[in-house]
């Protein structure tokens, strides 16, 4: 299973537009509040940190849901160093593949929810400065009054198929030898599918049909959601578009499989957290 | 086939960012520019109306794609009123349904991204007025150097089923006796399927499970893909949240078949071009 997709909390979305009871659940005794600097986790042992509420109060918190009965919070602290806690804000990225999913999905809705505060503290429709409102899941415009709301980005991310073989492409910059499935926001006025034709095509060259629905992920790196895809390319020529790829390539059956298994002499594939990976092993499974 | 699915032109996205390229493609004497009022399209009996390419030559105009070498833009006319041309604004979502396939979708892609560039005017990051680029699809910001991209939200959008029924719900803003699928906004943090779970749970009180993609669909009002899913209830009891739902029923088959035919006494669903028609509709057909 890949890593953000488990649903650990009740959101409880009606207690959010609820100020007053969102401040009774933050003085809880079996409230929680997870620790951040900016919108990275506090990890300590590779656990989130809890800070006490009465830490930098004033901070932006979001209500993230309840775990049973204990209401659960993040706070992004400021400062120009991380305030000292136990452990160190850890990029999410690298280390969820070591958490329990549970852990994993909550700070990741969290640092979905930061990285949106941060680059959203103005009015994109008058240009005054907005406030969080509903427990961290709106900012509010005192100029406008315009609602808004956080932003998720859909993403395409294809796995393509020809026969026995899979087109893998890669970044120039990424690390040497990292290959993985090709992928591109889906824009206004598309759907998923045309998306992704449109991607395999600018990408690579490459015409695809049968566009099929394998799963989705929510990847808070700042804020997309991952809609993963499988389709049959028409041929096996290759053109890639240098603005967007170092280079696309076909793995066979062989190749994918030490991919996967990690014995693959001189390449690499993303790991088993990213939505990627999971659409390149289901293909060996069939 | 639901509207705003198809995708007649190519999109041409590499030309987008040559300023100079999109000034000599909209001087071309094959090039169209799809009239717009604010965010609505003119039409004359059911047709996109073109506009003299110096006509506000300084208005908001978007590069759509190439029509195969036929370059088409779209502009949004500023004024109080409508600046007279032939035919006159008309609301998208009440005239799609008479209209071609390509010409819906061709105008539904322009719809969103003018909806989003009015929408977007300063920059949310350090409140500055942000300016359009790359043909309309991106805003720059000249104050901290962001560089913005359009706002696509993903909608889980739901057909749940029990047995020989299927669930439906009307928001009090409807007309009398409209009844449609359950939908909600992807969350931070969430995949589709948990969002799937979560509406139907919050709006409805029912627990669902086997959640199934059927497709997608661009929804330009203002900038939602519909992400249509189908899904099976634990049970067939109701309890609707007052505050999203106005009602919610189970419909059987017969009366499915009904609504479908247009034929039901007191109920209706929305038209063909609306994806929840499909995923009423493609429950009939197994």
């Amino acid at each position: 299973m890949p890593a953000f997709v488990d649903e650990p909390l009740d959101r409880a979305d009606a207690r959010r537009t609820d100020a007053e009871g969102l401040r009774a659940l933050l003085a809880r005794p079996d409230a929680r509040v997870l620790a951040f600097w900016r919108a990275d986790p506090y990890l300590a042992d590779g656990r989130p940190v809890l800070v006490a509420a009465d830490l930098q109060p004033d901070a932006p918190t979001v209500f993230l849901g309840l775990d049973g009965e204990a209401p659960v919070f993040a706070r992004s602290l400021a400062g120009s160093a991380p305030p000292p806690l136990a452990g160190a804000p850890a990029d999410l990225r690298m280390a969820v593949g070591a958490m329990s999913p549970a852990d994993g999905s909550v700070l990741g809705t969290a640092r979905a929810l930061f990285s949106w505060h941060h680059r959203h503290g103005f009015c994109s429709r008058c240009g005054v400065p907005t406030a969080p409102a509903h427990g961290g899941w709106r900012r509010l415009c005192p100029g406008c009054g315009t609602e808004h709301f956080p932003r998720v980005d859909p993403v395409a991310i294809m796995r393509i198929e020809q026969g026995d073989a899979l087109l893998l492409g890669r970044s120039p910059a990424w690390p040497s030898g990292m290959w993985s499935c090709l992928a591109g926001f889906v824009e206004p006025g598309e759907t998923v599918e045309a998306a992704c034709a449109r991607e395999a095509h600018e990408e690579a060259g490459v015409r695809v049909r049968d566009v099929r629905y394998v799963g989705s992920q929510p990847w808070p790196f700042p804020g997309s959601l991952m809609l993963g895809l499988a389709c049959t390319a028409e041929g096996r020529e290759v053109r890639v578009d240098p603005a967007e790829l170092e280079a696309a390539r076909w793995f066979d059956r062989d190749e994918v499989a030490a991919l996967v298994a990690r014995t693959h002499r001189d390449s690499a594939i993303p790991p088993a957290t990213a939505i990627a990976h999971r659409l390149v092993a289901s293909w060996l499974d069939g």
